[in-house]
């Protein structure tokens, strides 16, 4: 497995594979590698001929109060992990590299970043935007994996890629769980054991609005009621938002009458914990 | 001469001559051209082996009281010229293809578009940048020609590329002038017969401003007071700016210690016109 640093020599050696015939799959990733990115990268081993993956915490998508210093770094155990799912290369650039003195250009994000996560994270999108064209750019594959458990984040890309004209495809991955349902994310160590227990509310929030639904129940507010209940239940500790949406738009849902998104963000004591899972009528 | 509207099939065929090994060169425009822009094709048909042009009049450029529905647009002449240069390929978009219902994703420009330009056309460069950045996802080219005679704009468009990581290379070419030293403009055609006449004070200034420099003064303000009285000298009916700037920041000078550029926008009843030239001391 080849690691890069230098944005000009990996765009010139995927630029070589591409010109090669060789179909070439991305997982952009900030690193504190769990199953769930691993996922992606094997779902683009066997879609692709090359499977790139990028780790970089990128300073642009954390407010000024958020976790970008202590968000975890495990470069090496990266590593090993992406080599032992038989990545091809893996992009680990500097800061430096990628925001040189000077760089002032960013995205403005799709408008389905301006719900939910977009308030409550200003600029976070914005920043997300940006570093994913960058990658891009750097790294012309053919296919862009990303984890669903960040549904809206998959909504502003795919957003991006169609409002660009960026020539990729986005494939997005189903959530991997922890054997109880919790959501995999390299946040989840930030966790004590009560906070990794009460935790487990987004789950079973989730859970409580498949069954409200299954039961019948078309009321949007009542099954984001029903989440809330159960989130209430589990003693997290504050609830950013739990709502029922649209699946592309990612609007809040009076009437349900087709598939729809609950989506949740949650805190236990400082970490700050998103969730999804997608309900159809049945 | 191919010419395409429809932009996946038109990324197709670009992907595919790069595939094939061809350097590709790309001069957007908006159409009514002129020896200005058929400069840039000839320069592109000399350096790459593909030569491609863009025809478009981008509606995110314009502000709500500019000439947008007025701009000239003579697509068959325009075609016929480009035949003549032999261009290859003409990409020519409708405004729903390249703004569908539902595009909301912008870009934030860089810093060198705040001055001169930026707050006389609030939201130009974010629709240049824009447009210009969906036009190199859709025509992937090794080189973009533009011209000089929109100093800020390739300003803009280089920082913009060296931001995003973009893997073009942007080739400026000399303003083409007409014989009396007016810069060739697709907004000349405006001109009534005496704007016509008063519109070589732009080019007269600039003239002033070399000679000054070249006489030994290295005072931005005095060359930039040189510049404003040819421009009231030769009746130009008002000066959005007259100034002496860094080739690279735009940033105004005040000494002249090295090259430096003088830019001017100005207008002629309802035509605004810019110019520029280069001064290197002697």
């Amino acid at each position: 497995m080849k690691v890069l640093s230098s944005s000009e020599e990996t765009y010139r050696l995927v630029d070589q594979m591409r010109m090669e015939g060789k179909r070439i799959g991305l997982v952009p990733t900030m690193g504190a590698l769990h199953e769930g990115h691993l996922s992606l990268v094997q779902r683009a081993k066997q879609q692709c001929d090359m499977a790139i993956a990028t780790i970089f915490v990128n300073p642009s998508q954390f407010g000024p109060n958020e976790d970008f210093q202590k968000y975890p770094r495990t470069l090496q155990n990266d590593l090993n992990l992406l080599a032992d799912k038989g990545c091809d290369l893996v992009f680990t650039p500097t800061n430096a590299q990628m925001y040189p003195q000077g760089h002032s250009t960013f995205i403005e994000p799709p408008s389905v970043a301006e719900a939910w996560e977009g308030p409550i994270r200003p600029g976070h999108f914005r920043g997300v935007a940006t570093i994913v064209l960058k990658l891009f750019q750097i790294l012309p594959a053919h296919v862009g994996y990303f984890g669903r458990k960040d549904y809206q984040q998959v909504a502003v890309i795919r957003a991006m890629c169609r409002d660009l004209n960026l020539p990729i495809a986005i494939e997005a991955c189903q959530t991997v769980r922890e054997s109880d349902g919790l959501a995999m994310s390299s946040r989840n160590r930030y966790l004590s054991p009560s906070e990794r227990q009460r935790a487990l509310g987004l789950f079973r929030a989730l859970e409580a609005a498949e069954k409200l639904i299954q039961e019948g129940c078309i009321s949007g507010r009542q099954v984001e009621q029903a989440m809330r209940k159960e989130l209430e239940t589990s003693l997290v500790d504050s609830i950013d938002y739990a709502a029922i949406v649209h699946p592309d738009t990612l609007e809040s849902i009076e009437t349900i009458d087709s598939e729809v998104v609950g989506i949740i963000a949650a805190r236990l004591g400082a970490t700050r914990l998103i969730d999804n899972a997608t309900f159809r009528l049945t």
